[in-house]
């Protein structure tokens, strides 16, 4: 394909935080739209690192991106990196910028990713941001990719474990992602008929999960399927101690809570039903993205390198409704998106005492 | 469960129209808010021929529906029965509603059934609305139930068929669902990869599909898949016949155009290509509902009970953005909601000469 | 890597016939135990075809197979062709190997590949043939690759169709693979939980398959599900026309029977149920591989190898209970593996009167 | 249904041991054969439990097992009891057979179950077994049902790794069933594209797999995936500690060794790569199975009743290539098949240095 673009100039991009179902879509989708504009693209390796060290992936040509938005991950890989953390952080990803020729960037990442972006916005950058979060809690966007993905995933694994649970009159912990807001326990879970969910948004009190367990019992219901986000708190937070480990960012990366081992503990002592844990772990953003991830991340990718045509920069992308449209990185950085209380509401009716 | 409702009043529920993924978790989420209320739940099976004809499936408990929103199908049974094509259709149905004393009705369909819907409003029928249709073509909802499903089984299929495709340096034809609009060859195609979509929007031209194939063939790309809507019109309309099956709405229920196979021999013609087609056919609305279809099922069943509940009739529960909300039945069934031209400008981005 | 062999000699491959899932895996397995023992491996393209034309796909090292046995189709590509239809084919085949310096052959084919394969080693050939069919109708083996694989895809189809032709009160004839023998179709049918199936190995009769939507619906059970093998055939062989195509080897490649497509309007009119039909077609055979599929491929690559390392040619290796043996080409292709009469009894069981 | 069988005979049925993929098949072959042969059929609780306190799950008939054969789990339910750790538990066996007018026994279960089974038929009962483990380490017969679910299940989750591994250069261990034999870590491993793969066959050492990981980073492949039965065992047994819970078999049912925990740290801390892992536990043994295991048990049940109709017991029916044959129970039960060595031969030449 010869290209005639009305413009030489080429655009950085780069993927920050946890790797997503749907980025790969979403940089086949900034490279074709690139391509048809006149635009170069070039990837650097592994979020905001890859700048800082100069780690260039290459340029991302057609045949390069064709098939990848059937892929999970990244194909420029990810990491956890704040650039304000590092000595002249900032003043180093500007000099690789310049140093590559890069008149544009393009980040795609989470509340982190896009806060560094913002900055280096003010600083100067022509930066346009694509919001990814696998928990879907960013407030400035009515969903993200890799969300559909990851209930799809999780829902799969707790509806298997019917059949498991039921054989053996078992209760099953299931435990999923989601440290802050509790939307991929609260939507697997109700799909995955989930007798009882779990949210970070709400203190559980493990009484009221043994007493669902002895009514089902009652009802000869020999069996539960109990879903916790890894986020979850209980009211009483002195039963079980915390280990974690931070990024440079301040998050919590790994927490070796042994949450769901603890309860399954409480469980069988104060119901003397047979219970296990799985923790679904890494699988649930692992592998292909689903069609929804993939024509939102095609969508996500072609409107932000529309802004950069355009010279409207400090902007997000986002999703309202059906329509792709766009909002101030400040803004939509405010606050985390949790789970409102009419849903949580709504998901009592269905996993508490009716059945 | 003992309920102590405040009334024990009777909601009847129907369910109209073509099967879809989803339906099942829309008749949990009525019993479950129902019952918590005080109310009972009475099915009548298959669509309004089941109130035409008195035919009741029965009381729908908790037990009953606790597992069924993990299932496809629906439990009630569905039919394409117009009762105003029937002599004393409207009376009948008011009849049967009245003799097994149900006070209120739940209609879930498409714009047929909810057509119907609130022509018996208008009769004081007092009804609520709950949209379904696998073609995600109703103006009145942003989204409906069973299409994501009927997506990612059509991705699933399309993204296959590029290793058969490959082997055999082969063009295949895939014909997806969709009559009026080409929302599921749109986001099935563009999701599985396909290199050229065809939507019953823009009448297509055999060339122009024959052109993308030579086109990859002169760079390697021996293979290609294209997806087309069972509702897309060629430029010439001459080239091939139809013979088609209306239902009692006029609608066209089997079109035996033979369309993919048709085809199949102009682009083996003039192309020389081998060149095979699949019509994936009832396997799009067979089987299992996705997470989103399950979740979206239970949210607009409660919902509609809640209707019920405030006195609220003639109105269609919808979705906008994340919020599930009501319209009236008369101004959702305005319009056709098809693929509108911006989407097509980005359909082509990936599907026409860049690859 | 570096490997410092006993021998620099080559070995030549090529993937002949139909695509099956697995190929691939073969494909590594040949790679990476050749490049222990100290081989070269030259892929030619498209099956015979490819060493006619003396058109060369390229040596294959270990990183370009590395992940391929998780993928489907073959990445040599593949073709009907038949040297002995083509004037000095076998000349032609010999030539190509000698200027490529192949001073071995392994021959990846059903028993039309294995065929040429036997008469190359004939003529002076040192070829060794791996097993491949989707039918899984080679008597030489107890199993081919492939066929796991096809067999789940089609039962998805199946079990999922039973949502749909409950909801509809219908009939649904699936058309399966399977000309001459009907593996996939009793297996998937089976497994799918099929009402009917209908086997290449058995004429079948409209009145028999008639008689069983009867029984179900007098049994309140008011939908069916019929399997059908492409290749079977009614007791009245007069009801419906058929167009065929051949490949070079005298196979029907291309059957416009409409056999689901006349059995549908048959049922209709002696039972009066609402049928349609769906033809699963290349779906069956796209795709990646089964785990079953991908370690077979990788264990019958290995043992190629190593008859090629013990110069033991002519020979075929194939799979006996669960150890992986040799047999000699000519005795392979001695007869079609049909199904046996003990499994069309079995079969009886669950697919006739009683449900 | 009207079936005059020639007997008025009872058949008992219990499923003992962890369930498996395959289970409701047997079940259900078991069912129609015994019906059509005019035997009644009378499913046990929970194996030798229900037994020996008499409880019964109900009398088993033709529409109850129509569709079971595609659900996971065992309707009957299962438990890991021992009669012979129970006082007088062999006499409550028999006195519950005789009061429930049960003529014949079919044990289904692995070798503890069979085990019993054996006891009991050399105490007079009319004892026929089938097979069943998920781990497929039965010396008596090729493979068992549940297993080819439980490898598919495993590499699609490790294959789906692969995704997030890559884009964060990470090392992931991956714990998978299988305390005395690897065969599910070989073939799920193999399949799903595992560098490493650690049987319980063979104790490992941590430098060896470290040396792999240091390999593949030379090779700039920064991501490696080790898939680990949960009964492996170093060479040097010091650097873990064991926590465990054993059945009335005596068989550990429950070992809190950590073990992938700790692999992860040895892995971290010698060779600098970010190390996670998953423990795919009970998901592996949850939910459909695949159509080898629908078949095999469909095969199983029906061979099982022809052993009793033929007044053959003492023993248990089994898989030899691609028939169903049978075996004395006491043979059967010699001595675990575990993975022969020139299965972990080839298995290292795809899980060591070529890569």
């Amino acid at each position: 394909m010869t290209i005639t673009g009305k413009k030489q100039k080429q655009i950085a991009v780069i993927t920050g935080g946890g790797d997503a179902p749907g980025l790969n879509a979403v940089i086949k989708g900034i490279v074709i739209k690139a391509k048809t504009l006149g635009y170069d693209v070039l990837g650097f390796k592994q979020g905001w690192k890859g700048l800082i060290e100069d780690s260039v992936y290459g340029k991302l040509d057609l045949d390069e991106v064709e098939n990848i938005h059937m892929t999970g991950g990244t194909i420029l890989g990810a990491s956890r990196t704040n650039p304000y953390q590092i000595d002249k952080g900032e003043e180093k990803i500007i000099e690789s910028l310049k140093k590559n020729n890069c008149d544009y960037l393009i980040a795609i990442g989470g509340d982190d990713t896009l806060g560094v972006a913002n900055k280096l916005y003010k600083a100067g950058v022509k930066v346009v941001g694509i919001p990814k979060t696998i928990d879907n809690d960013l407030s400035g966007t009515d969903c993200t990719f890799g969300f559909d993905t990851a209930i799809n995933r999780a829902m799969e694994q707790i509806e298997n474990l019917h059949t498991t649970a039921k054989s053996h009159d078992r209760v099953i912990v299931v435990e999923v992602m989601g440290r802050h807001a509790g939307w991929l326990a609260l939507d697997s879970g109700l799909a995955g008929g989930a007798h009882y969910i779990i949210l970070p948004e709400e203190k559980f009190d493990v009484k009221s999960i043994c007493d669902l367990v002895k009514k089902r019992k009652e009802d000869n219901k020999n069996y539960s399927i109990i879903v916790i986000s890894e986020g979850a708190k209980p009211v009483d937070d002195n039963w079980f101690e915390d280990e974690e480990e931070k990024d440079s960012f301040g998050n919590v990366v790994l927490k070796k809570r042994n949450l769901a081992n603890h309860l399954v503990k409480e469980i069988e002592k104060r119901t003397g039903a047979e219970t296990r844990h799985v923790v679904l772990g890494h699988t649930q953003r692992a592998g292909k993205p689903t069609a929804f991830d993939r024509v939102l991340g095609l969508r996500l990718g072609v409107e932000a390198v529309e802004l950069v045509d355009k010279n409207d920069f400090g902007k997000m992308v986002n999703v309202r409704g059906t329509e792709i449209q766009t909002v101030d990185l400040s803004e939509a950085l405010e606050k985390n998106r949790v789970v409102p209380v009419e849903r949580i509401k709504h998901m009592k009716l269905f996993t508490r005492s009716p059945f």
